[in-house]
């Protein structure tokens, strides 16, 4: 056990106090976790849309003050160079435990009850649980556990409906169970996924959410099949994931679909060969799409949430085997409208939620996939600030200028 | 080859002169086949509520006059009787082949060519075609071949824009390049399925289309696991298909809904274990199976083409795993609307056509199920008639009294 174990911890968080105000570090007290708990430690962070989503808070009335984060995980490096050379040699050579030289654990402690991980693991916090118990977590085909899917209104934890973070004894809230920019933060055990220790953190934190969401959406849901051709629409961190899942499975045509023209040039570096800007035609996109395929792609993908590009990813697909699949949140007052024989033309429309991935039993094998270099990380990651900076990551993705930015909790 | 190759044939067919007037038997001149053409002599034919829809015309400038069917096979058992026990025999013992002996042929001549096909082999003619050649008949997925693709407006055959059919020398048009009501047809040959020849016709008959179409719709497209929950909307002959390829999968609910209760009788032959009457609820009959069900149906199979009923059937599946599948065909007008987070939460929805059945490859295979006592397909035969009364077996199908009325030839 940790010298912190069963104590509370005093550490640094970035606090929101109100919607849209920057964040501001603050020292919290952090409960230790209680049954079914785990408490980690966090490395590395990064910040997804979600994060800003739920902090401007347009139109919703969430709970605050409240700590964000939900892309995480960590590695010591900065702090232990000499660590850091060894966990390199490591990852290239053996398969020795690093956390033996325990100083880059990352689960600090955990509650009465938690049997598959220990002080010293490597895991990835993920916004949405994995019971184990439930209908959905005992069906091969569903990710959404019933105890603990993702619940963007919660702020506390579902043991005892409090919270483990305070500031002199009030409440600071949680957010999607993970609350990832705080050097420590509470989870439930089902939402901790356990990665070989030798992956190094300050990337496959970015497996957390967005990356998982595209690639699966594609690999495991979409499943082009070799040689075929996939329209991606949106072109941010999620849509280019999926078009990397595209790639990876072979497909010979990724046509990108979204309104600003300058994000064709970086995607290419994810497969994507073509690009179609609605907004340089009179038709439909979904038209413009079906003539340049020769009837239709094999699958779309749509990653935007927008209602008009999920009609358009559903009718550009080909009759007969066209599959489209719909990752993006759409508005809460949005309405799905096609003429059915769009269906009977034997085409597939298909939801997904975190790609199909199970957050315990998968997101582990989407880290040895980053080992071996099936999936490419590096190119999701455009920048890098402190904790002390964190802001400037909201800053940078509201200005639409960052994929994915690392936030370094020891700066 | 028969003597009556390459001459044109005089034989009896059942007219449609006008859109709802009865059909009147005559006289037809039946032209021999063209390349890639096949002449078939149809034993047994059956009758399908899109033959009625087309012969109703309403709201439609379809083509008259006009030879309806296209469920069709046939078997000469009652001219030959000595025959129908040696057929006996032999489907139940040996594998001679039936067909040495001459009278049971059903292929009657076949055009140039056509090579694997000869006169003799026994046959099922289906609506829509398998050319082999194009994108639809090369992919493994699909059975909406872009040559020999339904077409309900032609009247003609494809190679040479003409009508086989005559009487004194004026055209009398096909029907879904099936024409089945005609003691002699002609047809694409990749509109013909070869079967096993001691398959009995006046049954096997009813695989032509609306049994497929329910039947495959489930095995093939909502395959539901064993033990699993599947709601089938229409209890007609296609939903009741549906019921039966559910029980063939052994799946333990199945849910009827319809809005005559007098059909939930009927349908506990084909498996169907609970009813349920829209008209008995107040509420969405989606919200009545979502709560009988513990959250939703696995499958969902719909089979009315009523757009409330599509948008019910798809909204009634579980979310995580569940499968809506549509079959029904809807209203030129109609609009499919839902909100688009009943995709995101993992419900999948497709549509089918033909039980996705490519018919010449795929059809004998169904046709063997019946010889395994896979599929029954007795209890949906529920009338008979001669052909000189087939007005009767639309008078029954109007009356909502048949499932399936077989029409024999000769009589």
């Amino acid at each position: 056990m940790s010298s912190t174990a069963g104590q509370v911890i005093k550490c640094r968080a970035a606090v929101s106090w109100e919607a849209g105000k920057p964040l501001v570090i603050e020292e919290v007290e952090v409960a230790p976790p209680k049954a079914m708990e785990v408490r980690l430690k966090i490395l590395y962070t990064s910040l997804c849309h979600t994060d800003v989503y739920f902090w401007e808070a347009k139109g919703q009335t969430p709970v605050f003050p409240r700590i964000f984060g939900h892309e995480a995980g960590g590695y010591g490096s900065s702090r232990l160079s000499w660590k850091a050379v060894l966990a390199f040699v490591y990852r290239n050579t053996i398969s020795l435990p690093l956390f033996l030289f325990g100083a880059l654990r990352i689960v600090e402690s955990v509650g009465e009850g938690v049997t598959d991980l220990a002080p010293g693991d490597h895991v990835l916090p993920i916004f949405t649980g994995e019971c184990r118990e439930c209908a959905h977590c005992k069906s091969e085909e569903s990710n959404m556990c019933d105890l603990l899917r993702i619940n963007t209104d919660r702020g506390v934890m579902i043991s005892d409906g409090q919270s483990r973070f305070s500031i002199n004894s009030k409440p600071i809230y949680h957010f999607l169970g993970t609350s990832t920019f705080s050097e420590y933060t509470v989870l439930h055990v089902g939402c901790v996924a356990k990665i070989n220790p030798a992956a190094p953190l300050d990337k496959v934190c970015v497996i957390s959410c967005g990356i998982s969401t595209g690639y699966g959406a594609t690999v495991n849901v979409a499943r082009p099949p070799k040689g075929s051709t996939v329209a991606v629409f949106g072109l941010g961190a999620v849509g280019l994931a999926a078009a990397e899942g595209a790639r990876a499975s072979g497909a010979s045509r990724i046509i990108g679909v979204d309104l600003n023209p300058k994000r064709f040039e970086e995607a290419k570096k994810f497969g994507v060969t073509e690009f179609v800007n609605p907004a340089d035609h009179k038709k439909p996109v979904q038209e413009v799409l079906v003539e340049m395929t020769n009837g239709g792609v094999d699958r779309s993908v749509e990653c935007t949430g927008n209602i008009n590009a999920m009609i358009s990813a559903f009718e550009c697909v080909h009759d007969g085997w066209g599959v489209a699949v719909l990752v993006g949140v759409p508005h809460k007052d949005a309405e799905f409208k096609t003429h059915p024989v769009n269906f009977l033309n034997e085409r597939t429309l298909k939801g997904t939620f975190f790609g199909n991935y199970k957050p315990r039993t998968d997101i582990p094998g989407v880290v040895e996939k980053y080992m071996n270099k099936e999936l490419e990380l590096e190119k999701f990651i455009t920048h890098s600030v402190p904790f002390s900076e964190i802001n400037k990551a909201f800053d940078l993705m509201l200005k639409g200028e960052s994929l994915r930015c690392i936030i370094r909790m020891d700066g």
